[in-house]
């Protein structure tokens, strides 16, 4: 059951359950795919700090001084997921009545994993609900790698299609990196082409597509208007689909950026330091309320699976970060669920929209 | 003068010239390309260490307690240039009685700047030490950038030629990013390609070639036997031929990674934590005593000439650390020039000889 909600391999916000499960030096050690609550999270000692933050709708900018209110700011992702959904659906309506255009976002699905299915049919709907039009392709679990190669091809050629997406994973049989590879660089709405990932490394280039969750990521910062410039950024997991990518982007915007990874000797001391802390390594609580510096703004890109007699599933969804007490501690933090998770499908569609635009030399 | 000694544009090491002069947070400001002291690296206290260091030709560690000798161990890249071109050399003639095959490295040069044609005479001298082919195209300032492209489109061709350079600056009629773009990726030896950046920055992923002077940074670290892994590297420069792959570099041996640059609130702070320091700004003696951690290790990619009257060419070369206060603190530094420096030109031949390999799929 928890497999059908929380891990989309083909989006990168759940994909951190994909990383090996790494012992981390503070001695934390993640007992598997679906954990028990490892930590307690009890609330720590409250810090006056200042806020200042800036409302996503408003643009203005609020500040506050809390001495004892244990009451961060919620970045609320499902709204800002909504509010950019509704953006894109403008634009893809201007698009069309412009020059007639509707971007196309085809989804190959090999297979009949259950959790396959759902992710593509959410996919589906959010296509529809901006007026993306989408293109779905589902093969039987033993079709020959070349029928796959043979829909991306024709994919590759359609002026329809604007974004090719690959159902992850493939069936054993199958070369993932071959498959991947096939699709063009143009359409690659994931951005996980290493001639993406160069170019957003490199000073003075431009990536075509940036990967969703990352840009996600940023984009709450942005629309919540913390300013990253500047500021000490530590980036927690070093994933080529979420913590390197984000590192990339956090290190373009003027942070300084620390990557804290298995092999990282203090990461508690380290993210201390952090004024933006971006978590995706899939370990449920491991960020407590001493890794965090007063004021610190947290991003958490973990989905996390715990146990929990009380639920009727028998489980709940946790962050990386220990969310009570990241509440105490920081000026805003993301919930899990309803942070990050929202902003992946949103930045497929954005991506879907720039790659059509651009297919035109709309700006 | 001193532009002939110290800046190849197509020679990272000395490219950290080619950064536009920041302004860092500290407050300190350089003055041009040929900068007065800044700076006077008066000795700091000296504090106590140990220093654990493999000799890099006995590759036995050597261990010592220093209490009061202001002794760094020097990184001597000059001796251990000299050494991998020995092993360069050897392999070369191996490879041509093996199969027949020399490796060639072709160098386009347009215009006649005199530092430039030092450069290329340079190379040209390092390739007949080792046995590598050298191929040189000189073409007047004048000519057409459809010319330039014609050569390397013959080069990349050419199955004798195994590594294209095209020495910077061009004249400022030709699109020097149509022109690199031009080089094909397999003899693409300076490894400045997005997608073997891509590769860099991917874990699971490897780029055909990786630039030059970051590759010797490193090369220095593994033959002086300093440990990568889970420790703290500071790099201090974010550009795309030094700064920012020598990271990649340090974040794929397992190292916790962070980039100061221009925009780094407290450079000198988040330095001091590091137990490797690569700084590639050219900005001389920035990095000062208080800077370093006891213990580190430091390579300094600068090389900046400084006013010096009582030198007969009127200049000396410095670093971006203050080597005379470095050597108190630190384990081991690389001294400017002799450090850094000669490295580039043997990770150019070894990227070479890579390259002759890879084409006849020799290990």
């Amino acid at each position: 059951m928890a497999s059908m909600i929380v891990t989309d391999p083909s989006s990168a916000a759940a994909a951190v359950h994909r990383l090996p499960f790494a012992r981390f030096s503070n001695g934390l050690i993640s007992l598997g795919r679906f954990v028990g609550p490892l930590h307690v999270c009890s609330p720590t000692t409250t810090l006056p700090r200042t806020l200042s933050l800036r409302s996503p709708r408003s643009s203005r900018f609020i500040t506050a001084s809390m001495a004892t209110e244990p009451s961060a700011k919620v970045i609320d992702g499902k709204a800002v997921a909504k509010q950019i959904r509704e953006e894109i659906g403008a634009d893809v309506s201007k698009l069309k009545e412009a020059i007639g255009v509707v971007p196309g976002l085809a989804v190959i699905l090999v297979g009949d994993r259950k959790d396959s299915a759902t992710y593509v049919r959410n996919k589906k709907k959010a296509c529809e609900s901006v007026g993306i039009n989408s293109f779905e392709v589902h093969l039987p679990d033993d079709a020959p790698e070349e029928e796959v190669l043979k829909f991306i091809s024709d994919f590759n050629a359609d002026p329809t299609v604007h974004g090719i997406l690959v159902q992850l994973p493939l069936p054993s049989h199958m070369n993932e990196q071959n498959i991947l590879n096939a699709v063009t660089i143009e359409k690659d709405v994931d951005g996980f082409h290493p001639l993406n990932i160069g170019r957003l490394a490199m000073r003075g280039r431009e990536p075509l597509f940036v990967p969703c969750t990352p840009k996600g990521c940023i984009e709450l910062l942005h629309r919540y208007g913390v300013d990253i410039k500047g500021k000490r950024a530590v980036v927690i997991g070093r994933s080529n689909i979420v913590g390197m990518p984000a590192a990339l982007l956090l290190q373009r915007e003027d942070a300084t950026v620390t990557i804290v990874h298995s092999r990282t000797k203090n990461p508690e001391e380290i993210t201390r330091q952090a004024d933006i802390i971006i978590s995706a390594v899939g370990q449920p609580n491991m960020v407590r309320g001493n890794w965090i510096k007063p004021g610190a703004v947290i991003i958490d890109v973990g989905i996390n699976p715990v146990e929990d007699a009380s639920s009727p599933r028998g489980y709940r969804l946790v962050g990386d970060v220990c969310y009570e007490e990241a509440c105490e501690i920081a000026a805003a933090v993301t919930p899990v669920p309803g942070g990050v998770g929202p902003m992946t499908i949103a930045m497929l569609l954005s991506n879907t929209l720039s790659s059509a635009k651009r297919a035109y030399n709309i700006k």
